[in-house]
């Protein structure tokens, strides 16, 4: 299968700034006359956005975290064979919210699976489709958190009643990911003013995008 | 984790008759005043029939073949944690109509996912536990299928629209697991009278059980 257009992943813990960012650069790239689409799974995918009511669910307290996991790799497969497949066989620039380094962080590390393994089941899931660029947005945990505090209009999903902890190891997830693939992954500071991290990711997809 | 109890599974085209002999021989088991579980994915547990219900979904005909397999192994290790793992720690005999070969057979031959690879995302769902004996229930798809069709009493979904390819690739995924797991899977010819069948499958059951 011919892939034609580029995909940028966009990563990092809640309250970093990602999709404000994402939106801006969208925004960059239409006013240059790029044909882009902005994503993030579920994407308005039916099917990926019913297995995304099953794992968000707050109800669902007795869910394995193996479970999880294969859930969240089923939603991402549905939503990459239904919508990013499709933009980059046009030869689109995709940008995605969160992709395949997400589960390796919050499930291999948070959740204690295990890196590897969870890529294995990721493996299965995007066959072969890994980002041509993630742009990782680097901020401590506490500051991410403290940040989501702040933000009363952003709902609340099973997910954030997760420990300190849990976050932890997650950061810890996303900095191994940037030691494992040091050429793909980019790290900005997003701790900077948003306008500031926007300038810094719109240098690194510029030069992306100069290069392809 | 100490595992105690004996986890027996049934597999084999649907109208082979496994359903019926499954409730004989517990019948049987427990005349003998042994302890046993039957059960059958998503065996009324309640995130795996939401997941079970997504994939059924008559509706869902956009449906990619790997989604569809990690939302079976989601669903299989959602019913393996909450049901089946519990039951073999109390020491009970758990009898499961279809499992991971299931999966290897439909969706790795079935839907030419490969069978290794679908094994490596049920190897993630089911972390270790493989049954201790399987029975496979052989007849050959245009025997099964004329089966189904002559009971009208059950429910149509999704899956029953495949061709007889797809079912013949099916019954060709079972003679390969047979070959590759030829101590764990015993095959009883169900082409039989189901007296008979069942007279055969509790033949096995009480030759493994002691052993046990």
């Amino acid at each position: 299968m011919l892939k034609n257009g580029v995909f940028i992943t966009f990563e990092g813990p809640d309250g970093a700034g990602k999709t404000t960012v994402l939106g801006e650069i969208v925004k960059r790239l239409e006013e240059k006359g790029v044909s882009v689409v902005a994503t993030r799974e579920p994407g308005g995918i039916r099917i990926a956005e019913k297995i995304r009511n099953v794992i968000l669910d707050n109800e669902h307290q007795e869910m394995d975290s193996r479970t999880e996991a294969l859930l969240y790799a089923a939603a991402r497969r549905q939503h990459l064979a239904e919508k990013v497949l499709p933009a980059l066989q046009e030869g689109k620039i995709v940008l995605c919210d969160r992709f395949v380094d997400s589960s390796l962080a919050y499930q291999g590390m948070g959740r204690g699976l295990g890196m590897d393994e969870v890529m294995s089941i990721n493996a299965f899931a995007i066959d072969g489709t890994m980002p041509d660029l993630t742009i990782y947005f680097d901020i401590t945990p506490e500051e991410g958190l403290q940040r989501i505090g702040k933000n009363e209009a952003r709902e609340q999903n099973r997910l954030d009643n997760e420990s300190m902890r849990f976050h932890k190891n997650v950061y810890e997830g996303y900095q191994k990911l940037l030691k494992q693939y040091p050429k793909r992954i980019i790290s900005v500071d997003a701790t900077k003013p948003l306008l500031e991290v926007t300038e810094n990711v719109w240098k690194i997809i510029s030069a992306q995008l100069n290069q392809e």
